[in-house]
């Protein structure tokens, strides 16, 4: 008799122990984690919401080439017109680089505290013809939004400082990474480890929404 | 003799299913969940990869307006140009409105069986002067890009289609809308949920990266 009672007290404790680990997993998905299709989109709409433009960086804190190319790969998802894929992606990490591109941008004197500056580039040959042509600044500019929700994602700081359509720059840009002439500059990305000063902005007006 | 001994494996065992609460839960957010900064990056990097451009919605399946806004908001969390949020969002749900759009948009037919459509505008008042002036096109274009993201995390479909700098494209639009003429297109986003017939494209390039 004492001996079924124990057995039988074995057994419930073991089913609660089974009920308790799916306690356990069902309590983490449901809070913290992003198993399903819910908590990914609350991921990415935090992170979306949470990018800032970093102008300050952790000096001497490098971003690794893989993390710089996993950047440029998010920027090369983007969608294109036609799916013509107009650009280029120049990657400036020497400081020799970072300091011709510092000399001759006032926006973009926060370089010099960072690791790296992508260059985001079109090119002429891959662009439309006609009134189309210009699509590729739009092209170009989700590329360069996809980089800084990647960066933002990753961890790492970026700001967009522009430089075309503003010929001076365009022209400084070329000269200064020795770029072919079909290759415009659309805007210079620093990307570094943030400092923590810079924070996003709330930028939402609920008058600029129309229902038609 | 035989209670302390019941009493030790009663509590051995509730010791034991503590455990099992904690490897359920650690082995949860080891595996399918997003609760660290690591997963956050991989649940936003994935995002990126599997956004897709959706031309194939489920017919009369409606996004709900709060879903409509959802999208605007993240577009208004685009960074601009000197922070200038050059920006105005119709969102075009009724079907009168629709049908207005698609009759005079060749590359929109599809929103013909969307749910509805979110048309970026510049608004002339907030641009910037001389040389920058176009940059809305950039700022508005990292909007779209935000919609189009969150669109893909929220289960939905989205495409962008061009109409900025398209003169004739423009010209339709402001009239198929009755904008304001200080409103300027930059494109129509088709809205819906997806038939899952459209794919992602794998358009990673290495050859397009230069190190400098």
């Amino acid at each position: 008799m004492k001996r079924n009672f124990l057995k039988t007290g074995v057994i419930s404790l073991y089913v609660a122990g089974l009920a308790l680990v799916a306690a356990g997993m069902t309590a983490c998905c449901n809070s913290g984690c992003k198993a399903d299709g819910q908590n990914t989109a609350e991921a990415v709409l935090a992170n979306i919401a949470n990018r800032k433009s970093v102008r300050h960086f952790v000096e001497g804190k490098e971003v690794s080439k893989a993390d710089l190319e996993t950047l440029v790969k998010a920027g090369m998802a983007a969608p294109t017109a036609r799916n013509s894929q107009p650009w280029e992606f120049y990657i400036v990490s020497t400081p020799e680089g970072k300091q011709a591109l510092v000399d001759g941008l006032p926006y973009a004197k926060m370089l010099a505290q960072a690791s790296a500056a992508i260059v985001v580039c079109g090119n002429a040959e891959y662009m439309l013809d006609g009134e189309g042509r210009e699509y590729w600044v739009q092209d170009c500019s989700a590329a360069t939004e996809n980089i800084l929700l990647a960066a933002e994602a990753m961890g790492l700081g970026a700001v967009w400082t522009g430089v075309y359509p503003v010929r001076e720059r365009v022209k400084f840009v070329q000269e200064a990474l020795s770029l072919p002439s079909t290759h415009l500059p659309l805007c210079v990305i620093p990307v570094g480890y943030p400092t923590g000063e810079d924070q996003p902005k709330d930028k939402y007006k609920a008058d600029r929404i129309y229902w038609k």
